[in-house]
């Protein structure tokens, strides 16, 4: 499991992200929210790519509001991204606005050329 | 694995809950119950919410009565209440009631704004 | 079975479709092309909409060849327009183009507040 | 195939359904909505029931407004009605708004006493 | 499509089946209900068969009681009769009782000697 | 549909088969035997093939008693005989026994070089 | 891992069980039994239960005889008996007669008021 | 159903193809052979193309054999051809070689471009 | 998991297996052997059973031969041998001829008397 | 899991292999490609094999470019390699190229002789 990695750019994106306050600071427990709906372009060919992004962490002070998430995962419809470059992004934005006790972000990619792809980060305090 | 959390108000919910003596209780072995027909309301969009909770432990002294708990679940019908909130409720009446060695409580719900979540509790004695 | 619609414009979408000749037109054989990839947006609310359009068609003197198919359905992807309308004029700019045997279009929805839509249109020469 | 039956009242319920006109009256085709989080309450147990609405038509001068026929089957929640009723009184409101050419009406209902029910009704003009 | 058989006795069993009225007689519709939880005896061996019947009828005059439907059904739950067999007299003692204008009935058993059957009756009035 | 086909020899194997008198023959009823644990052998290679045999008949005056018809399908175990013969064997075997009104028979066999064969025979009185 | 429980009757239904040697006692390995034919009865609703039990085992010197086994479940068909109650009995009965290594017994329940339950239960020597 | 089309060349892959005497000519029955390891080239990327080819048909005087017909398909590994058209050659080839009663053939590819499609072309004396 | 156990016998059967040189000797890797074509006789009843036997393992200098393992399981088509055996039989036999790093035998069985079975057998050097 | 194998050959195949460096070196994530057309011929047949190749792995300072990994396996699409081989073969020539931090491999087969194989190789830096 990997240390967290610094945001490497304070960029618009994130400043779509909303948060709450933990209603059970307490307790470690884990939210997952899957979002099937994700898409962004391709920088290499321009063409559309197509994936779920697959949220699960324990938040520790702060939780994500859940209809800002789904307008940052909108945010990147006519961007130009990489699949692996991507899900590392996300993971940053969102570790730096929630500082979660730990985090992982899986995204799964429609094939391209007969090959579907999967790729899996996760943060840990 | 979290400690127990303590039950955040006595509500009249939780006083639905009916308990019957384990009848075995010299072994530690596990009891789940899935109820597919939850449904609350969102306090933000009034609007309603379905899922599926989830319920899984191993009980001390005591076990829930199954017909008690679906009226326990069916108390939330009308009333407005977050995903992770109501999660973490859940388990902590059901923790105070039963006083189990574990028990876990997951919620499974149906897809809002093209995504999907899913919240996870546990709770060790 | 419907008749002919006459085609409501003549868009700069429908100048995307390229055709080519019918390998074995006296034959009357059945071609079918799956794309779950397709992205619109709804004219109310602005959000992005996602969905798989089905066509099945006859071809009499020309097929529709695959890629400009896949350019002319990504068209769609920052423009406005209803589950009905685009399933219509989808089949009115293809029957416009390949004058067909017979040829059907169906839209199957992803769902929004928890309904899901699937919209069924064909022509009979 | 049945004739159209006489809507049994003028409801309240019926009234919240918004209709907006055919974009392509010329032609016959299908709508589908299916509604999979139906809740009524059972009249003769006060339990609540959990089934999924699945709304097939082709339209005449009029479609149903998703949004409106979302709050029209939420109107049910509370409401005390057995499965055969609500499924011919969901036809009868829905055909006096609209005058389809046809219209077909599905209740699929998880199970009771380890029996599930389906209720199919139909109008044709 | 066979012609109505006459129900080959006035047995005990039927005496359980209790009717409602058609809330809706006007009109052409169809219910029906899928009871997963069959059991009776093979006469042959004495070992238990189990098997799901599923039941689709257009009611004229009168409906089958849910909870009367279920207990007939358990009244097999001791009963020594062959697959061919229970499935016709299913079928007739519901035809006696409830005169519908068609009715199927279906029963789907589990593998014996490797080897799972389904027997299908229907009734035209 | 086909005529019935004369039975190509009284084979020892169709001696197995035993029935019982039709218990309903007043009605015109489907019984279906589904048996996935068949296999004989390539004639050509000797090897074994696996299938299964799907037998649907409405009965006249009998009908097969299943632990024979078992027994039957058991002694081509180590016979050679190709899949379109076999099944049409079967179906010759079977409405020379039990002269119905009408069967159908459904072999489906498990991939030989990656491909996977289904035959299917039906005979009408 | 629970220790064993003493068992707590010497029922007549324990006596239907019988063994054989286990032929391979030199290895630790696993022998599991699905029956998804179990049906009791609730001893609060005199209503039939149906579920599926799971026996998994390393044997130790003896091995339970199968058909010994359907017949022991067998004589649950008309005795009431609690879920948690009775899955925790035949654990009991079975590690009297076997002395197994290790032992599992889980029960599967069809759904009663839409909930669904699992219970499981283990031995160590 | 379309009319036998002239086979369009007498290409070497059909002598490929071997046949054997329909063993049951007096019965019209169907034989379906499903062949899911297909792989040919697209004439204008160069790609491999991947599908199933289902074969479906009433045999006259002769059957394909099984091994010629795996023989056949493979032919076309390193061979350039389109979808509509490859479907359309096998069809001709097969009927010329057969002079089957009716056929059917079915090609069903993997995605390229996000679209999977299938092509369906039959025959009839 | 479980010593090597002595082969019970020089069997005739064992005899089949043929081997070839593991050509990656310097890395620990799995082979798994799915056969889902396997069928024996119970030595009680003389009725044939089937099931799929799944072999897993790490090999050493030997791996088995694919067609000599096919040959391997076809010998036991007509030999009465009980589940639990057959599995400790075929696992003793191929550690005998591999001597493999770790193997792991299992055998799922069709139904019988509604009871379906697994047995899972492992080895380790 | 292994140790690093020595490439055994500077083969003309691992020559097609592209990389790119890895955007998030500081962070252990991991990435998965699925391809399923993969076809290679067995070297002892001559016949054709078709597969699923899985690759999963931590990237350390680079990562394998997708469209170059599409023509690396199609490389293998005339040339004949047994099943264990290949497997292994692909992760030395993805290994030596790459340097990952872990590597897995995995091949699934499609069914032979009735037996479908799956191999799976790791390593680790």
């Amino acid at each position: 499991m990997a240390k967290a990695e610094k945001p490497n750019r304070k960029n618009d994106q994130a400043a779509l992200l909303e948060v709450f306050a933990n209603p059970h600071p307490g307790r470690d427990y884990e939210i997952e929210h899957i979002a099937p709906e994700f898409t962004s372009v391709c920088p290499k060919t321009g063409q559309p790519d197509f994936g779920v992004i697959r949220l699960i962490y324990t938040p520790d002070k702060k939780c994500v509001e859940l209809k800002s998430w789904k307008l940052y995962l909108q945010s990147y419809r006519n961007r130009g991204i990489f699949y692996e470059d991507v899900t590392n992004v996300i993971l940053n934005d969102l570790t730096a606005v929630l500082a979660p006790r730990t985090m992982t972000v899986i995204s799964e990619w429609t094939p391209r050329g007969g090959i579907r792809s999967v790729i899996r980060c996760n943060y840990q305090k």
